[in-house]
């Protein structure tokens, strides 16, 4: 435990530095080292920034310095953007200076070739020397909204505070995926942690990092190959007992793994036998890219389901079939509603049909009118003892069905079960009712069983924190 | 043959009448009967629309009648949207006015109870007699671009024309999901047939009509049972020689089984036995609802692929992966670039990278720009002979990368291979490629995989076609 305090307490310096070194700074707005001071000043960065170039007086306003020895004072963390060959004489200087955490944003590593591997070993010696953590090289590196922090040198806006965080052998998460989700998402972020080549700060240190941490409640990881698969498994079993992990492994067929290995040298090794790893870890496995951004979206802003039983409120009898489908499929499963529910669903519903889950809405909303019978069927079912989730598909029409969606709002703060929302209608509609109801907690999806996929991975974490509590 | 040609004859009437009754049209703008006209106006419509309702004189500017046989001269198709129990008056009025086709929109039949069932007999009966045509009853019915056509009593914006047919047993895709293609999508539509409840017309009839119809190049349904599955069967093998089926079979599990009773009273039948049948068949099984989207337009808008190897261009190292991965667990194969065109990629781009297939652009970016990099990697991917197709990912970032996409379209024009596109960074570029890419027939998808399912369906299509030829 001592361990993990005092790990915890040397990452601090990448998520929430007092101050930091930009080691290739420079005042033209394309280069790297004038973005990443961009960035953090966007983020509304409050520390000191202390551009380092030999050939500059400021950058972005800030007093530039010769080297990183030059500068006055303790310097927390380094970012450093120069040429791969100059970076070892940089770490140098940092080494000498005490210090203690760096970014390597640089390429031109291991990645690359061998030249570029001994370099890294170069790196990596001079770190472990002096005690100084690394995070990269060849990483956009990390991005910090409790922290009014970013080390990413790719164009990029204010991130949404929340409580999602991705670590990722990829730069996406700090670069374009990133941008994606600041301007098609509505969930907050906390940290991002692009690992780059992994010299020193690895996976495992990453989601130890993460699972001590306040801000995070779900990390979402994308992974090549592991460092040390055994202790990642070893971290992983322990911090999936506070908060969720789910993860994409890359390289799970053989086209895939060749690709892989060319793009961070990973060996993907057999992908059924980590794929079993990582489910006995306690580790969700998403299957697709925006699953990373679609379940994480709910994990954050949604309470844990109870169980799996989950209730479908649908606009029509296909889509009541088709969500049907798609949550046994994966491992939901479509509640038996209690008698009082179904009653409830029954008075508010013309005589000739039979209430039953899914709940084929339509029906009631001819005489209740839309929002109504939306509002008194969810209610129903969110109160129903039986049901510990719910998706409701919106039926949203210009001049035919439009609601004022507030009664979402209020469910949500009423009833402590998850609620998923998908809209079929009409795309703009889908579109704001996205943003209102996305930036005061409650996740919207895109027609028809991202909503589904999304709870079965809630279910799926609470199967095996269950699991989990028994066996303890 | 014959028995097709006479059956093609008949069915024309719901898709080009040269004119039509609406029986139950209305002057109040919330009533079905009213929209239904409305929206025949919209869409275009240039035949002579006669109102049929005993206490109007005119409806939308058409003078209306107080029953079928009142209407002057011959009456083509009518449209029926009066309550259950007057429906099998007006077919005793169309069977003596010699109407040949009908759409019933109104429900209350064999979907509600056993007094329903008997109408829906007697309606059946009426028409057998008659030798009328019935789509539904219970269905918002037909949509016809080439016509300018359409029956459905649900607001309904002008459709975009195009090659894509619709085959549901769910008004959805008359209705909300037609409502999203033409708010969402850029492709169009050629022809949606709603069966309802099958009185007459099911899906056999509809995907034979189909097949026939120069207007249709891809077919995409929603089924949840058969009214005859040897027949459909028979009449799906003659049809995938010619253009491809995609189905989306609803109630593959028991929750969605019992869904699908409570909802059109199919049963669905052993669904591994129904998929086996169906891929023997030839025809797509779709697994997703929005893939009967997804996957049509790319059918619709691109050429097949001669075969199954793809090339991948991508933005970053991971997303390679990730796609890779995507291709080889959906079948297609991660093409082996020839000599030549890994020439090309490797002059185009900096010494310290090894191209290979997944291509990583973005190196090559850095020295051709953004654009350039794209046009000449995407050329060499094209005009290389072990390619059949071609998946390329474009990061669309504000103020750092951007293009004009005129290069996409002309490579489109040139070569006659599958492209198809996916968009990485900001949403809203990602809109704007959408639009200007699709509008213009390359197909555009969200980030990541869903590009590479539509590519799989039409690789999985080819097999099927050489297939049968090889045994022809």
């Amino acid at each position: 435990m001592r361990m993990i305090v005092e790990m915890v307490s040397e990452l601090k310096a990448f998520f929430h530095p007092e101050n930091v070194a930009v080691v290739g700074a420079s005042k033209t707005p394309s280069k790297a080292g004038h973005t990443v001071i961009a960035n953090m000043l966007r983020m509304g960065y409050q520390g000191i920034v202390y551009p380092v170039n030999p050939k500059a007086e400021e950058v972005l306003g800030f007093k530039a310095y010769r080297t990183v020895k030059e500068i006055p004072g303790k310097v927390e963390l380094a970012v450093i953007v120069v040429p791969a060959q100059v970076v070892v004489d940089v770490m140098r200087d940092c080494a000498e200076k005490g210090v203690r955490a760096v970014v390597i944003g640089s390429g031109g590593f291991s990645e690359v070739d061998e030249r570029g591997a001994e370099l890294q070993d170069e790196i990596i010696k001079i770190a472990h020397e002096a005690g100084i953590r690394v995070v990269g090289p060849n990483t956009s590196g990390i991005v910090s909204t409790p922290g009014n922090f970013t080390t990413t040198f790719f164009p990029q806006e204010k991130v949404r505070r929340g409580y999602a965080s991705y670590v990722a052998q990829t730069g996406n998460f700090a670069t374009h995926t990133m941008r994606w989700i600041t301007t098609a998402e509505y969930f907050g972020v906390s940290r991002v942690i692009g690992l780059g080549n992994k010299c020193d700060v690895d996976d495992a240190d990453a989601i130890e990092y993460l699972g001590e941490d306040p801000e995070t409640k779900v990390i979402a990881m994308y992974i090549e190959g592991f460092k040390n698969a055994r202790r990642f498994l070893e971290v992983a079993r322990r911090v999936v007992r506070k908060k969720p992990i789910i993860a994409l492994k890359g390289g799970r067929t053989v086209a895939g793994a060749q690709a892989a290995r060319s793009h961070t040298a990973s060996l993907a090794g057999d992908y059924a036998i980590v794929d079993a790893a990582l489910r006995q870890a306690g580790v969700i496995r998403a299957k697709k890219y925006m699953d990373l951004v679609n379940f994480t979206k709910a994990f954050s802003l949604q309470p844990l389901p109870k169980g799996n039983r989950v209730a479908l409120v649908m606009p029509s009898g296909a889509m009541g079939v088709i969500t049907a489908d798609a949550c046994e499929s994966l491992g939901l499963e479509v509640a038996k509603l209690s008698k009082g529910a179904l009653q409830r669903l029954t008075d508010i519903s013309p005589t000739w049909i039979r209430m039953s889950n899914p709940v084929d809405i339509w029906a009631a909303a001819q005489i209740q009118g839309v929002e109504k019978a939306y509002e008194l069927g969810m209610e129903a079912l969110l109160e129903d003892e039986n049901v510990d989730a719910v998706i409701a598909t919106l039926m949203l029409v210009e001049g035919h069905s439009t609601m004022d969606l507030k009664f979402i709002l209020e469910m949500n703060r009423k009833y402590n079960k998850p609620m998923l929302i998908t809209v079929t209608g009409d795309k703009q509609l889908f579109e704001a009712a996205k943003e209102e109801l996305e930036t005061q907690g409650v996740p919207v999806y895109p027609p028809l069983e991202a909503a589904c996929e999304a709870l079965a991975a809630m279910a799926e974490y609470m199967r095996f924190r269950s699991r989990e509590t028994a066996n303890e």
